[in-house]
């Protein structure tokens, strides 16, 4: 993965003659590590990889990653105890006096232990550098990402039929990630969203033993991980007829997504599209009621880095992935949210997700 | 949750007048916030809590997250954009100056971030002093992390008759999760491992598309998450009937872990219960294989802190909860692992995954 760390380099401009992504304890791993290293299996806790301006990546690790470590082809430095593992470290980093932190996914400590190793070399932030990188897939990341999305796509149309009344959130919850791991993820992304009734207005509920009942909204927020690139996805269905309100919030939501997401061209500002969006809340009775971003870029994390927001400085460009997802959410009443990952083309918007957007009654 | 603070107070001895848990983005999000909160629902990103010395616990929340915050009864500081954020956490900083963080899951950019909001005030590192309370649970915690282990235990057997010739590792992995949400479980605790043939020989493998072939070893690791809380538990069977080499493998690993548990008592070194496994498997021809530690703490993270290896200088003391799992790893041949979660009680160890520990016959 030359390639991606000499694009890392590219986007530094400061003389840094040495980029360290250092892994702590699950889950306070840096998927920039796998980035970087083209790594696709193992967890890598303690490990890093000491990444070149040439390109070159060297990967410190622990003889229990070490078979999964041997795939990428890399230089590898295996340790066994701390004591081997300090002297790797000391060792890689001797010499450079100008290293690169990703301190955006970096712990405290780990970036501590790394001074304490380096003590004349000064360290600086390049997490802008990472996140712009990451920002821009390759042809094989949007393989991979199109595949979680048609996986989590499919795996909802595969059980939304058997939402019903008197069943639990959790067992749609279980219904979508087994139908996402028959289609051929290696889990769900992230702690699946089943939220019904009135849980459906907390943005980010889970699924609990709540049963479904006649009337309630149902907001499902799910997503794959495929060989660690992750989809994010969601539906909103309705238990019975929707009710007037309803079909008024429902309207709204899907009418903010289809023209924001017209916005997601090239050369558009991530600020400028979350606006058309919460413009047309904002001028319905739901004002105020979109308490989110529109959305985030999707990749190695399902929160990978930029943001379509009002604090957004981002500029979107080709090969960018985003989600695209409006909701209102009434305390007490419920929510709706409809969520679409993103490819932005040379000629506009792709979505990678396909599950119908239409208000499904169930 | 105030007397969770304040057990944390109690492991800090120099002055400390306020512990910030500071998440940044999913998954670099501190479990010690969800802890310290007793919150249970909503993810928090970029959202921090302010504890105070006497036990009381400030949170600042996104509006997002705001539902689900509502529910810990806590004080609540709510924010929309970056300014007011920025703005609750200069006024809860006011005043302190001495600020403990938990360098070991606060991010490098996190801690910064507030060293900036509170230039005049020191930052030291509470993060043994989070962990030595996070290591001893409370009852109603161990009533999660039995149901997480029971969980898992019996999703197991639920569908261990179903592992067979032909079928693929990510399907026993599929059949594994959805037992384990049927059962109750809000997802797995960690990516489920399948590992098979060859593959079982790499610890941190996961699951993938080879087909399980008669004589195969599958190792499969699997835990459940149950209201935050991990059960982590390992099983390896084998396709018919052992060759002589895989009972030896099974014998030796079964001993190993049936001795080194006897140990596992108040009082006794973390240290030495991993000797114990250790010595048991270098006495054999697997000497050297055995190439990870013994166990690590579980709880609201899978890997929650304290460790049964040779660097550790933990002591065991009752109603902690550790992993014990030993293995033994032949490149090319492939591996076995029996992991299971134990309680520390007065009266020894007691088991909280049930699932039999014969070597099964698939």
């Amino acid at each position: 993965m030359a390639s991606r760390v000499r694009r890392i380099y590219s986007h530094v401009h400061d003389g840094v003659d040495l980029v360290v992504f250092a892994n702590s304890t699950d889950p306070h791993v840096d998927m920039s590590f796998m980035y970087a290293t083209g790594l696709t299996d193992g967890l890598f806790e303690g490990c890093a990889a000491f990444c070149h301006p040439d390109g070159r990546a060297e990967v410190v690790t622990s003889a229990l990653e070490e078979e999964a470590a041997k795939k990428s082809g890399l230089s590898l430095h295996r340790f066994f105890t701390r004591a081997e593992r300090e002297k790797a470290y000391k060792a890689l980093l001797k010499g450079h006096r100008k290293i690169g932190l990703n301190f955006a996914e970096i712990t405290h400590k780990a970036a501590e232990e790394l001074r304490k190793f380096a003590p004349r070399a000064r360290f600086v932030d390049v997490s802008q550098a990472v996140m712009k990188t990451r920002l821009v897939k390759e042809a094989e990341e949007i393989a991979l990402l199109r595949k979680a999305a048609r996986v989590a796509s499919q795996a909802f149309e595969d059980t939304v039929d058997r939402i019903r009344p008197g069943r639990r959130e959790s067992d749609v919850a279980a219904d979508l990630v087994y139908a996402m791991q028959r289609r051929g993820a290696s889990g769900a992304s992230f702690r699946t969203i089943v939220g019904s009734g009135p849980n459906s207005a907390e943005p980010h509920y889970t699924a609990g033993p709540r049963k479904i009942r006649k009337g309630d909204l149902i907001v499902i927020d799910f997503g794959a991980r495929c060989d660690l690139y992750c989809s994010d996805v969601t539906r909103t269905v309705v238990v019975g007829k929707p009710s007037p309100k309803q079909r008024r919030m429902y309207e709204t939501v899907r009418r903010a997504q289809a023209e924001s997401l017209k916005q997601m061209r090239p050369a558009v500002r991530a600020k400028a599209v979350d606006t058309v969006a919460r413009e047309i809340i904002d001028r319905t009775e739901f004002k105020g009621r979109f308490i989110h971003g529109l959305g985030h870029s999707v990749g190695l994390a399902v929160h990978d880095g930029g943001a379509l927001n009002q604090a957004s400085d981002l500029v979107l460009r080709k090969n960018m992935v985003f989600t695209n997802e409006p909701g209102v959410y009434v305390p007490g009443f419920g929510g709706v949210r409809i969520e679409d990952d993103v490819l932005i083309t040379a000629d506009g918007p792709q979505l990678l997700s396909t599950a119908s957007r239409d208000l499904i009654e169930v």
